[in-house]
């Protein structure tokens, strides 16, 4: 299976590329769990093989990411989406509101579902400039958070570090979790879609400041609920094991790696690699502005619109997957979770120099 | 593997049995899809490859369960639990309600999810006699539709077939969908959560009639929007793959089988051979009222109990695995979902015999 996967380089904006050794063990998971007799997908998730599984998930997520005891961790369902609604309900009082930095397209969706049941406002927009860029946060407001989206996968743009901000942040952090240390102190609440940097999709991770939880005055729907799954140990309703088994074994193979210090090593050599290239070739030019470009995707555009179907052919004949932009801004997309090798940003990079000398 | 997963007759409640062929293929997949050179896990949702599986998987609902072309049929996440509250906005009008049959566990908390949002009543319980039994429907009400619970788990419970009533139902059938055929045009709505006769946990299912959805006067949170989904073709936000393809492998192979009609006559040749011996053999007693038995799951006490955890024994030493009783009901609860083999049922009545023979 190694070879049949590294034969392709897969650029995928998410779901995306996992670590080969991962993909092997879930897929064994999947025959038998761990010499059990039984199928991972067949054991009963409150028998003693699977709680395991949940609680050294959860216990990955605090040691990775250096928790202290006060913030909780679950894995739940419906993806950043869901969590858009149970964000602004578990975190905006029945009498107040959460600002909103809209940065890109899932800023704008996770505004609109929390001006659905409270009050919610746009602090500042990078709308006007194509979102090319992720503009300063504003000082004080009365508001009791800010809601931020870390990585806009869509624009290639991310906040540079963790932002200093007079309140807490509740960030979506779906496509850049786990790229990075942060400081955890800032956030009230962090949520991120499994299918990137963490594993397959069909899971949420919430991370939250139990200190801060439960004080909105809303009688919760129980699912959207986080203090609810938390009492329940993040089993609540049956959970869904598999995405939740290949997360876990997503954060193992982190942990051996070097954990989040590494990967961000090795994320900031990727995004020299490409975006050296990206400046130094005369027939592409960057998406994001300078400041604000993602170290998770990078997204660039052909000098001449007619090359960019060229473009694309020359990826595809190097087994490079997943280059093509989002429609919303054309061009191509170069997407480079923890699980993608420096060596396929080079087969890249090595494509890019060759299309300058034959279509320079 | 067969050989595995045979050894163990897995009587789980859900998570549970799936067809062996089902996990061998669903393993595959996870390390290769259909020869496109990466994990099912890794490709984009929105790729040919996973598209025609969602297709598949909605287009084989349709067909198994004969669908006419104005029900819709979607993939979700969050559960029968999520489903309470889903399915409660978006079939019961601002000015309006919806009656509940309260039959279990289950059934009391989708009453309590849709009591948040909007008018909602028990029109008839079973809790009084430890919810032993189906109750009858009560006619004529002003509610819009009526929810009930096609089969309780937890105590064994199930109605006979569709019940006739003079509103449409919405029904919460994860634990008996795909076990029999079914009257669709009694039902506004069915949903069903896939860790039972359908696929691993992971992904809930929902059909509805577009002809009675978005009636509700509500702004719906999109997550919760029936039809906003249906709009995007089940694809609003980043599908949990691997529970959808193995849960349309589940729906091939039940088609293979001979589809519905089949699987009816299969469960209930399991359900004569398991209520015979629990009527026959007296040191066991069966929990459910015999009107009101479930073909899907079996409960059962043991006629004194101090022979409990001795029959336990007996039947983890028979490679009998998820027999004990949920713990609100205590005894022995045999779950006999599509994919048990009869054969399995045979194990276990043997050892009821044996159990008769050694201890009686």
């Amino acid at each position: 299976m190694s070879t049949t996967t590294h034969t392709i380089h897969n650029f995928s904006a998410g779901p995306c590329i996992l670590p080969p050794s991962v993909l092997e063990q879930a897929s064994a998971a999947v025959r038998e769990l761990d010499g059990n007799g039984l199928s991972l997908i067949e054991i009963s998730h409150r028998s003693k093989p699977f709680v395991a599984v949940m609680e050294e998930a959860r216990d990955l997520v605090r040691s990775e990411l250096n928790l202290p005891d006060h913030y909780e961790v679950l894995f739940l369902q419906g993806g950043a989406s869901l969590g858009f609604l149970t964000t602004a309900m578990n975190f905006t009082p029945t009498d107040g509101s959460m600002d909103y930095a809209v940065t890109g397209t899932w800023a704008k969706k996770a505004l609109k579902e929390a001006r659905k049941m409270g009050a919610a406002q746009a602090i500042t927009s990078s709308e006007d400039s194509g979102f090319n860029h992720i503009p300063e946060l504003p000082g004080t407001s009365s508001a009791s958070a800010v809601h931020i989206t870390t990585n806009n996968t869509i624009y290639g743009t991310q906040y540079a570090g963790d932002p200093v901000v007079d309140k807490p942040i509740v960030a979506d952090m779906s496509s850049d979790i786990f790229s990075r240390p942060i400081d955890i102190e800032r956030y009230a609440c962090i949520y991120a879609g499994a299918q990137k940097n963490m594993g397959p999709a069909g899971t949420v991770l919430y991370i939250y400041d139990k200190r801060q939880a439960g004080k909105t005055g809303r009688d919760l729907p129980s699912y959207l609920d986080l203090e609810l799954h938390a009492d329940k140990d993040s089993m609540f309703n049956t959970p869904p094991v598999f995405a939740i088994y290949t997360s876990m074994l997503t954060l193992r193979w982190l942990k051996g790696e070097g954990g989040v210090r590494e990967m961000q090593q090795r994320n900031a050599a990727k995004a020299a690699c490409i975006y050296g290239e990206i400046d130094r070739n005369p027939l592409f030019n960057g998406y994001a502005a300078s400041g604000s470009r993602s170290v998770m995707n990078a997204t660039f555009t052909a000098a001449d619109d007619a090359l960019t179907p060229l473009f694309l052919d020359a990826c595809n004949a190097a087994g490079i997957n997943g280059i093509k932009g989002h429609r919303s801004i054309g061009g191509f997309r170069a997407s480079m979770y923890n699980a993608l090798p420096l060596s396929s940003v080079e087969v890249l990079t090595d494509v890019m120099k060759e299309f300058e000398r034959t279509h320079g």
